[in-house]
């Protein structure tokens, strides 16, 4: 795969180091997120929504109702920066000023389309549920022509983008190393913890295997 | 505490009983959170940038680099909209359509004042270790005055803020109950790892209890 090009917007100028323009590092931080910031402007002034997504090939997904005030202005073909951010850790250095944090982000610029096809949306949707539990599609119950028109699906192409990412231990001053203070890396995890089945569950449903052995990590 | 009062923006119009106004439901969800989505307006396009974050009382500080775009944008007083999301767990429902998360999220809309004086500029960056790690600030190496020269320090007023908050299990359409699928939620937690001592720390020095013991949830 191709890198991306660093245009204007997407080239990384604070800590230039830290960019990343490759597209599978870029693709893998995007199938490991969950939720994507969009920033969109209305009536002059910035807004950002939290949403769900999915990736598939070279173009980001998001959805929700057609009543979403975000989602009519992106359809309309509004500017529209979406943001995606995963934190892997706390950087703790032995001087206030060198704190940071270990984390890998990924931020898109362009213009959505709004699916109309049937087919599209409904190919978009399996991408949105198997990008949250993969397995998952082939189980539920599936989009009926209704749900499919009470939904607003937006692709976005993956073109202007680029990543940053920090890694690796705090960055302290020299004369600081000789400080006795403890200093170093406390990694974080977005973990999943017990399921909780729904209330009204037959006790004989047995949890899947997607479930039991969740983890955001691909590949 | 009073609530926030909604305005035009902070109204949750989409699914309204998810709207939270009470400001201590607000400010416990901005203590957790470790980084904000930071949306402004540049040459007439959004731009959404991660950062990390402090609060005291009825003001929200981000910091960084003079050079940062996005800082000297804010401090010359761009409309400003700052998002904050907890995924809580994923919400699996029998049909895809129920899909969901649970989540805690809070927007804020303003405008930012940078902050000038020293000691203002002192006591925000102390606000900030002690955001990410409470009990650091006393132990760390404080900020030289170059440092605190080589930093920009925004503030940001809270008061036109909502939040929007999802918790509980699936909601399915009644038929659907009946299907033979695995229904409910499961947890997401970010969670501490084993602590990573960086490579130049002495031997003898502890690992302090406020890394050992880390959380986010507060009081």
């Amino acid at each position: 795969m191709t890198d991306f090009t660093p245009t204007e917007r997407t080239q990384v100028h604070r800590l230039p180091k830290r960019g990343v323009y490759d597209r599978e590092a870029v693709y893998r931080i995007l199938d490991e997120g969950l939720v994507c910031h969009v920033g969109f402007v209305a009536d002059g002034k910035p807004l950002v929504i939290p949403t769900g997504y999915g990736r598939k090939g070279d173009m980001l997904y998001v959805h929700g109702s057609p009543g979403s005030r975000m989602l009519r202005a992106l359809g309309k073909g509004a500017d529209v920066c979406i943001t995606v951010t995963l934190v892997d850790g706390l950087v703790l250095a032995r001087s206030a000023f060198h704190h940071s944090m270990n984390y890998r982000s990924v931020v898109i610029f362009g213009k959505a389309t709004m699916l109309e096809d049937p087919a599209a949306k409904r190919e978009a949707l399996r991408v949105f549920t198997e990008h949250v539990a993969p397995g998952r599609w082939q189980e539920v119950r599936q989009p009926s022509e209704k749900e499919l028109q009470a939904t607003t699906v937006l692709a976005i192409p993956l073109e202007e983008v680029s990543a940053k990412v920090r890694t690796g231990p705090p960055i302290d001053d020299e004369k600081d190393y000789a400080l006795p203070v403890w200093a170093g890396v406390l990694p974080l995890k977005l973990t999943p913890q017990p399921p909780l089945p729904d209330d009204r569950l037959p006790k004989e449903i047995a949890v899947p295997e997607y479930v039991r052995g969740y983890t955001r990590k691909r590949r």
